[in-house]
């Protein structure tokens, strides 16, 4: 399946302003392009990548006085294959992970482990260990938060989800990730273009998504507590421990997004 | 100056417990020691080493049922001067910052930039920028937060310590952090060794400490908002965004600390 | 299967000597220690212990006018089976590899690829892709080189195994590499232990050995241009693109290596 | 100072061909783009980068059949000074010097350290160490070896160099990377853009050019056995441990270089 994936951002600023932005493909995907992938910048300033420490591509560019569009299109190769289902992946103790997975049991800004530890053993300490109490949280998450997008808060932790029961789709995340990390799930957060390809067309704007990987039988695999069904077609753009670590634009200075157009849909040849 | 530094920590459990640990010498001082630097397991079961994604050594080890004893004593070269001052260290425009030092502008578990930033502006928006700005958070945090043991908690956060205006070394690190990070100061956390040499002796049980390092006229120094003074032989055990990363232990089960006695010293050859 | 493994080596030399040793179990390795692995030096001199850009550890100590000993001994859970042999393991387009397995095409210290590359293609190009033109290299390999101690030498390359026809076994493994690389399949060096578990006891003092990896069907596989038939209980120490790479030691100014043992057995619990 | 910079270089081939180019801005330069840096590929074919583990951009891509035009054009800042010379920058001891600067102490491909150790210390071993072994080196390679464009040769090491006594920038660059290891001072291979700015200009076509850094007084400072003088803008494209980590351009399969244009000279804003 080949799927044409792209976005047209637009950033006003008084001052010329330093950015710094996770907006392409994530180099996982690389060999999946089959055209070129390029972030086009109008005016066109100097913009330059560097890769962060969780391998995610991070461009930095200053938006000048006056304002910046960043444009991308391009089209991916996708095994077009719905999330998989490997319910027999087992939970790893502890002791048995491999070294860079460790981080991903460990609380960071929107996941505060220490403060829904207790939370997560009443909820799912008899729940039987592996995919089933991974599946298990992410129904809980599923059903607790109330999505809204007039909930959305950047303050919003997954301790605040639990307690608020309302959010989008990355305190959904949060709040998942949080609870899995607490069973030492290792949990990463996930962020990229998901469109609607093999489910009824949704009527509102496309917006980029957030769903998390859990690490199990030795892998990664996908689940995504705000949808909580196998979805078609997500194209990866950053990972990290949360949000903070994979926001799509940091700017240092006020910077207003005046325009925000995705686009993510299956194309023939 | 010679300096001998160690512990002994016993912890204890009730069935085998997966633990991670940060309780080595950095490596940026490896080449200061004279002695070996070894950690000795009693019992003495098996143990290694990695190098987490701030370069800081975790070891790796399962405490055993009935418990396990972690000791160190090792003796490092140290030039003997007190934390250098230097007072005309430029403050970097963002976009000069290089690529490795931007995660440290962003939020962390315990650095809720986003809560603090109103604050930080309003506080020290209108102090010179550079050294003498990163003074003044310094003096605030030392000032605005009353110390004592009683106040510590492991939630404890930046924000939380602004409010309650009590905590442990590690919640003035926090805060003096965060306030940092919001004016655009690159600022990372810092744990290791700091005893009384060339001050009177302190009438109290050694413990690690926690400082931190601003990014300043390219380069990190160190700043410390728990004693607001220049200090001698501080030995660096770990760095990273905040207490998470560099944790000294971190069990994955129930686990007690039942002994734990620290030491650092002046010695002669 | 339990395996004890280690070495004792002794260097002598005039004046203090600076060293840089290769003498650790590899990191792929630490989670199968059932007792701890330590380096014990006599006398007890500082040493410590860093990663290469290829993920070896590599350990830093200043061998001290008169000398110095080095010792290991260890014991690590193996799974007891020969080398695998994936006879269906595809050769990858070159296009189709890893971005961080490219670098084990070029050439290296001890690998001229530039030299043998009309010699790999005509003797191979037959040959169909894959495991089955890995093996027919490590086939030529193994018969075209005699085996001799007396034929070792430092500067030693695979072009010079190629025209002389003889040498030991990292001579083996480098023609075998470079062949290799030359029909596009990645090779990287390989050092460890290699006992004679499951073969004939060998009459001959222990030493270590050298093996390659070839990447096929997304995975590195081991071969064994030596040896040419699968063997069980490889204790890896370190990989790299040649023996430059993986030196034991090397050390910057004259020392001697006056006693050298090495033991890998199989043991009981 | 700006600097424009940039080539033209048009590939043939008969079948699609995987290439890995290092033809970008090395990162330490990318603050100093005052306009955008983009690799254009003609016809407009997926093409990607990547890091390798020296920090070089590479640039992935495969050559459709019937060719391939790459070509970049971009402005620069530059200081607009010539090379520093630091004649006091002292030579460290070997045990003094980081962990990741010891590799360029090693031998490569191209620079046959343990074939050239015995000349290098006859001839510089009684010269004081630091900056002034360095450049009796220098002096000695660009003595050593006369230039021209015919007596370039893939296959040509640092000890062919020395013993044929010809060769092109390449081959002066390998020889005194050599002998500088030799004598236990840490020196890596550039390659890159380097104009006639501040000289007498060249009557022949531009082209790469290839230097070296030595680690002395901790730093790197470069060093060019080619042309032995001080000169004004170097852009740095890539940097290793010889011209295999480095090369411009590395086909997996036959392809010409039919078309070939370099470009950098000084502009006004």
């Amino acid at each position: 399946m080949l799927i044409r994936t792209g976005y047209d951002m637009r950033f006003e600023t008084e001052v010329a302003t330093p950015m710094m932005a996770m907006l392409s493909l994530h180099p996982s995907r690389n060999k999946d392009l089959v055209t070129p992938h390029r972030i086009v910048a109008s005016p066109d300033v100097p913009i330059y990548d560097y890769l962060d420490g969780f391998g995610n591509v991070c461009t930095r560019v200053t938006v000048p006085a006056g304002g910046l569009t960043l444009s991308c299109d391009f089209t991916v190769q996708d095994d077009g294959l719905p999330d998989r289902v490997v319910a027999d992946a087992v939970q790893h103790a502890v002791e048995d992970l491999p070294d860079d997975v460790l981080i991903f049991l460990l609380g960071s800004r929107y996941c505060e482990t220490d403060r829904l530890s207790e939370t997560a053993w009443s909820l799912f300490g008899h729940v039987p260990a592996g995919w089933e109490r991974v599946q298990a949280i992410v129904d809980f998450a599923h059903n607790h938060v109330q999505f809204g997008y007039q909930f959305a808060r950047p303050t919003k932790t997954a301790w605040d989800a639990y307690q608020e029961q309302q959010g989008v789709c990355r305190d959904f995340a949060h709040l998942a990730i949080t609870l899995c990390r607490c069973m030492n799930i290792p949990a990463r957060y996930c962020t990229g273009y998901l469109g609607d390809i093999g489910i009824a067309p949704v009527d509102a704007p496309m917006d980029f998504s957030a769903w998390f990987d859990v690490y199990l039988g030795g892998a990664w695999h996908v689940f995504d507590a705000r949808h909580n069904t196998p979805r078609i077609g997500r194209i990866l753009m950053a990972r990290g421990r949360d949000a903070t670590d994979t926001a799509l634009t940091t700017t240092f200075g006020p910077a207003q997004l005046v325009g925000f157009e995705v686009h993510t849909d299956e194309v023939t040849g």
